[in-house]
């Protein structure tokens, strides 16, 4: 009988453990951001996501440094180590486009699909990104490429109705679904890498 | 002994029991929709969706009737029984709108918000939904009230990039996400209360 309770409180043992061991595990994120989101300062932010070796001095501008629904997406989007694909009709915010610059420095590897009408707009951060040496891919449809979603290190989703202009950001109603869901990732991927594919320059027509 | 027995397959049965029923429990949609979606006749599934008695003709057009982003979307907008919360940029799908009257008639709790700048837009179904009786508040801020989300009974969020409009259902990359989800129905439900009660018609200003 003394080893009939032996193996019973090894098998509690390890049940306690095993309870342990999923309660420790980090709960997939799951944030929704509303906005309109206050003007902030987002250098010391960026300065942090630079790197030890980054060279940084600290702003002086007025502007607050507190937690807001920018400051979040922001930390959600330089948590990327490895890839980030992000698929937006419109890219003009200046704070957004530097965080995805930082990104490319630090190796991350960044796609970027957008719509061909939004690209010439005002403020387009597009040409920026170029210059720096990430691949832009555009459309050549009468219909817009609306989308507004990103993904990170093929973990985690951020979509809803923001596109990335600091207009939306400071002065519109919008949200933000930020998801580590396996399914949403697939189905999202997916439809960046059709997308990215039909959008490859080798199908444009320059001549129609 | 014979009891210790008896007592164990109890347990067991309760068991089986208990998993047979949590396996049958239907499972909470979790749905993403891709656009464009190409063009089809919703008069049947509309018909089906206004009840026995409601007096109905087949309809005699070409388009298909196929299973799309659009129909199905549509049949989850047309689950609802109780009530409905939309939450628009721009509404000028004549498609979507009829949805909305049906299930207004059918005795649902349908509030619409909307933005007042798209409001005024050709083709918008405001006015008939007004016109049938259907809550609408609007903005009365320079930024865009850029939401594009629907609650249907408090149970099922509806969310994306897709404006309500046959443009953008036909012609643009979209996405809406379907989702059968406590957390992030209450998020967004509560985002629709503090938007309702501010565009509340008692807080417009008439003479700025």
């Amino acid at each position: 009988m003394p080893r009939a309770w032996a193996g019973l409180a090894a098998a509690a043992l390890a049940l306690a453990l095993a309870v342990s061991l999923w309660r420790r595990r980090p709960r997939p994120v799951r944030e929704v951001l509303f906005f309109p989101s206050p003007p902030i300062c987002t250098e010391a932010l960026l300065a942090e996501a630079a790197g030890p070796g980054a060279v940084t001095r600290p702003c002086r501008c007025p502007l607050p440094r507190g937690d807001c629904s920018l400051s979040r997406l922001l930390r959600r989007l330089l948590s990327a180590r490895r890839t980030l694909e992000l698929c937006l009709f419109a890219f003009s915010s200046p704070q957004l486009a530097r965080a995805v610059q930082l990104l490319h420095r630090r190796g991350v590897r960044v796609r970027v699909v957008i719509d061909a009408q939004s690209m010439e707009m005002k403020g387009s951060q597009i040409g920026l990104l170029r210059h720096a040496g990430i691949q832009v891919r555009h459309d050549q449809e009468s219909g817009y490429m609306h989308h507004k979603f990103a993904i990170v290190d093929g973990r985690m989703l951020m979509t809803g109705s923001l596109n990335w202009t600091t207009q939306a950001i400071q002065n519109n109603r919008e949200n933000v679904l930020v998801v580590e869901d396996a399914e949403y990732v697939k189905a999202f991927l997916d439809e960046f890498e059709r997308i990215w594919e039909e959008y490859n320059p080798r199908n444009y027509r320059f001549f129609p």
